[in-house]
């Protein structure tokens, strides 16, 4: 396994981080996965809510599991396996690694304990800082900077994924106290950002750490096109509920309208009719649960926790369509983007001025499939496991999300998800043509 | 809501336990609940591992909302409900009652926290004991009985839930530790025991506690049959087993087939093939798993967690069948027996001279459907929710298991679950036709 | 294969038909089943509407099959078999005579085509003709005896099953032309019709034949109860449904309530609700399905393909329940009853004076689960699965209906279908207890 | 509803073909139908045998009523409807025209009869006949177009439908006489045609009919490939199956690996083992089932009836991949190709030197996810329910088949079907990138 085979996309070896820096950010990613758990109780921690979810307990032990499976155990000479029967329980998806405890079946494992994968979380730990201290060939280093980013993709799920088992809880339990009055008074018109297209580079050029599906790098032609200065926000949805979007077939994919129909869709999963107007004639009829609860909806507010097909039919209903990723990508304006000030995590402006909420509010679904780029090639062995076999049947979403992790987000990131999902930070941006 | 009509089968209102005796009874009752509890951590107590089943703290909390639902609220002046909203979360199925959490999703609920649970439970409790403290009119005193046996009723699901969530776990936790070595010593041959058959009483006649579903008592005419003094071990399943018998569809009902197959059921849910004969085609190829753990199996122990799918098709390979309720009842002598020395929890012993685990060791499945008595007729309100709206597609029980709590067996006592149900401490006892 | 084993309820051998009789009698019953088929399109003989039903053209091949089968092949030297590869295709459910086409792709068996199933009848019939021309010995008259009461019993299906299919199309295609104007006057209040209880006889005691599941005859005993003297009428059961008895859930069994929610269940499966009344709060709110198409409810007819459920919750709601199928069949009458005149085809008049409408109009749903007979054991070999294997899951229904070929009825028959069962020519018959 | 609203990719409204050809060209496509039909049986053209295949009368009376609702009833005047009632019968997925019978109950349509829809058929040809003897607005001419293409589209239907329920029936019957010896001596390796990629035009560009899914017609890159010059071979894919190509989980993408498993696939869906050789190991151990019966594997056949999932496992497996759509297009030589001598129907050679079977053997998958075109754009009105509504969840075919009628297949035709689908005749070209 080599590094290349990681990193098809052009990652120079040569940008493997010092060791210290490695050190340092290993130390706080892996302390980031255990602040994100401390609001929760262990039994909050153990619950698995559908199959597509998985407990905060196993993400943390499955983003362990990565370090010693992949780096600890093939890399570390007289490393000691914490306890070889947590392998199977904590292997996600990887057939390259041995077999697999079955995904909708996480949340019966109320054994190893908490405490005992703390414990596990520890003893690798230990074994990882004692390899960071020590010079590693890049390869490695680069091993273990892709570990840390697939733990920050864990620590989205630990709020994505609690926060759907909270919406099925009657109580209604928040995450975290609200951090302030509902109305944000963000509402008002979007402005729409002209972008002439022609020949546009897409995809991850180094140097820096990107997933495979990132690259190669290519070439792709882009029509002239306009795409909205932010996000849509909840005020504008509820004007499509309230205008019967959910009742009509004809804003609707075909798959999205059999979705509708069958699960009663009526509104965003986790908006819930308020006892003012339960008619939810206007925005005063909603309630919006989320991290901090459940709360009067914020008219300003980007509105989350969309599927593709109501994002889709949204954007029928407006008049407008959603963008490619290759006209998010290029509205943003690639890879190499100087830092926000005081938040060097994101990624810097944007090419086309005006652009807003590329990053941090929410996943904005984008009108391409998630297919591979020209060239693409998974790595052989597990880590070509890692992003290619599910390149099909899923949809790419771009931006980041209020749950995504400090240093996470990417111009270039592919995040993918199947049509129908809708219990992520997952909103839109609309896009049209021009002349 | 009278007395008479929550048990319809001759209870005599005399029958009420002095305030002194009722007082020492919750108090025993409601802590053999927590004893059941304890050896379980939080994260084992909040778990559901199939719809059927249901979390240890679900059982803690419903149990308690029984005696606040049917005793506090309506009876007792000026009770201060724990939390308003707790109630239709642990409503289990009384439709008289409001609304429920879907059953389904019970494992769901990591809030209310166990340790809310305790408190619900302790409020409920210093409100009963205050209750208790006064005299009673009998109606009400029969109703707090009635509350101890449901909740007995839990105490007994509290062991076969967790232990199916155990037996979905990869690391096979134990409830307890092993109790001595696995050989009982016990196998050997079964020895019939024959009834002249004739005209016998079924059903409860006071005094003392029964379910409505009891009786009324009844005359019932037999016909003269054998049965065995003991119950099938797992050596004589393994037999089966060994035999094909999961393999030759004329040994099963036709429901039950489709199961064998549908399923692909090779032997009882809980037996697991050792490594020592993976064929197992003798009983040291196999282990089985239960509240000690994964052991080898015991071949002088009783078979359990049985479906009668799985009990018929053996009885018919054995050449035998499977005893009525009413054969099962007269066999054990009915109602009124003298206790078991030592055993004061325990029915007395049977009017059949030689029959042995009646009680205590597993649940009998009998060839009965679960029908109503002759004119039986379910109570108005919540409590005819109790038993009467399940007498149908399921099959009767008998006897008691290992898991059933002091005080709670009876000669006439009902037990009742569908035919595939297979983790319940069930298993069987064979009968016959005599001339 | 013994005839005794077929036959365990006290045939007498003797009974054996002459062989005239029973050379016209095939004739009879093979000419019945091709006139059921007769009204129908060669399209309408091939459709399957749902796994439970099966197409015409299937009924008129198994039915053969069943000759060929169990007759032909094992008892008529030299005969050839017409096809071999048809045997597992239109064998229903006999392990023992080898594989079967999966019961829920009856429907798509195009090939082969009605006409070689027409074809397949009459090489079968000449076969049988040529068979019964000779003195056959007992056991093998009775077991051709048994073919014809199985062509029966497909008969009654080919009407009940065709009936769903047309149910299910939206131009509501008649099976038959009406026979006269919808209102048969029959509207009106039921009789109750006293019987003392005690010990009565049940069960098929020769001569003539039976299904060996209505034997062996024995006692049970009966405490007094009082039975309806006729059917539920439609303008009873419409009452039921305009009080909202689909909305009431303690009218219902559990398992009940479920299908009246998962379902949408708001009447009886064939009931439409006209236009006159939509919201159907008289009967002239409801069009009903049948035989000769899509009609007025006419008040005074039998309300049919009702399940045991529904059946069950009118009941209920009538303040009554349903009898047990011994309490039916004492009031019946029991066995051996005189010929009613010009229809020697049905039982004779029952014990119970008044008592009507016990056969020939509508299946009647007992409360009493499908259990065996004390003693009742299953014959080795096919004809051990024809009734044995069923009994679980499922309930009794006694008498006849208007779909029941004639000369097919019997006091003692045991009709059963599982409790949502609702495409039979099922209604119910009250009963009550008696002081 | 406007023609260009219909065909947004550039035709060029002159294009409207004159009188006589259009009423020639209905006469031709119409008798298609009923020749495709005829060697069915009434019984065959009434089977449906999974909700996503239709039965062939359905297919023959949708195409009707295509022509009834989009032509006949909004374009002439004094049009008498054949049956009002017909009309959700035969409407497929159109919201626009209101109400539609339940696609998995198609096959319970016996009524019509097979007869009254060919009088259908009779009834709507003579007022088809009777608009087209008159000059047409090119608008309506360009609809009657769309629906000829529409009935083509569904003659392909008829055959891969019916051969779905074919090879449901044990019988195995077989649609059309063999039309010759089995080897067709074609085996032997595939050549690589290298394309050196740069800006390729794509899409319909007029004149001449075409879907609006296949414009608006625009500039794509492409990298250098190659392409093979024919399709994979059965004996090809006999040895992906010997090679344990259906065990190897890293073959596959992860929602292919789970049908793999769920569904138990180990070889083509219409691939039987033989008795020759039980196992498989050699292209004797298998025989086929196709239009002519179940016939012995031709090694030089090209393999049929693979979903998307088999021919990406077996891509993966022979170390390339599929193409995308653009690059078969491109390979293909786009449109505007000379015609085949002798056949009229089929597309012109390629640009590509020596490429074979673009067409008329079975369609290909490709690597693209059907998405919309840029500035594709959805007709309003039910036209635009056509295609658009489907845009998601699957993916590209380009080609055409041995079923596609003469006439119809086109070198920017987009056909599409979701990933899983293996009833189309469906299989593959392998592709490969060049530096």
């Amino acid at each position: 396994m080599s590094a290349t085979a990681v990193f098809p996309c052009d990652v120079t070896p040569a940008s493997a981080p010092v060791p210290q820096a490695l050190h340092d950010r290993y130390c706080a990613v892996r302390a980031e996965s255990l602040a994100r758990a401390a609001p929760l109780s262990v039994e909050d921690q153990g619950v698995q809510s559908m199959p597509d979810a998985s407990p905060t307990k196993w993400h943390l032990a499955h983003s362990t599991w990565f370090f010693e499976a992949l780096v600890l155990l093939p890399h570390l000479g007289g490393y000691r396996c914490f306890d070889e029967r947590l392998l199977p329980l904590f292997n996600s998806y990887y057939e390259t690694l041995g077999s697999r405890h079955p995904r909708p079946q996480r949340g019966l494992l109320t054994r190893p304990a908490l405490a005992e994968v703390m414990a596990y979380r520890a003893h690798v730990d230990a074994a990882m800082l004692a390899l960071l201290a020590r010079p590693l060939p890049a390869e490695l280093a680069d091993l273990v900077v892709l570990g840390l980013h697939h733990e920050q993709q864990h620590q989205e799920l630990v709020l994505t994924d609690i926060l759907h088992a909270f919406a099925c809880n009657p109580l209604a339990p928040a995450y975290r106290p609200p951090a302030g009055p509902v109305d944000t008074g963000l509402a008002g018109r979007a402005e729409w950002l002209a972008h002439p297209g022609g020949q546009v580079e897409i995809g991850h050029a180094g140097p820096g750490f990107a997933f495979d599906n990132e690259g190669p790098r290519h070439a792709v032609l882009l029509q002239p096109f306009a795409i909205a200065d932010r996000l849509v926000r909840c005020a504008d949805f509820a004007d499509f509920v309230a205008d019967g979007g959910y009742r009509q077939p004809l804003l609707w994919l075909s798959d999205g309208w059999a979705l509708v129909q069958g699960q009663g869709w009526q509104a965003p999963a986790y908006w819930r009719r308020s006892a003012d107007d339960p008619d939810g004639r206007s925005v005063d009829g909603w309630q919006v649960f989320g991290l901090d609860g459940l709360r009067p909806l914020d008219p300003g507010a980007a509105v989350q926790q969309l599927s593709f097909h109501e994002a889709c039919a949204y954007a029928q209903w407006a008049g407008a369509r959603l963008p490619t990723e290759f006209e998010w990508e290029a509205a943003c304006g690639g890879p190499g983007l100087p830092a926000v000030p005081g938040r060097p995590d994101l990624p810097g402006p944007p090419t086309l001025a005006g652009l807003q909420e590329a990053f941090g509010v929410a996943w904005q679904w984008t009108r391409s499939a998630y297919d591979p780029y020209p060239r693409y090639r998974a790595a052989a062995g597990a880590l070509g496991e890692y992003n290619g076999k599910f390149m099909v049947g899923q949809l790419v979403l771009r931006g980041s999300s209020l749950a995504t992790p400090p240093g996470h987000a990417r111009a270039t990131y592919r995040n993918f998800f199947p049509p129908a999902a809708r219990w992520q930070f997952s909103g839109l941006r609309l896009a049209k043509d021009l002349p």
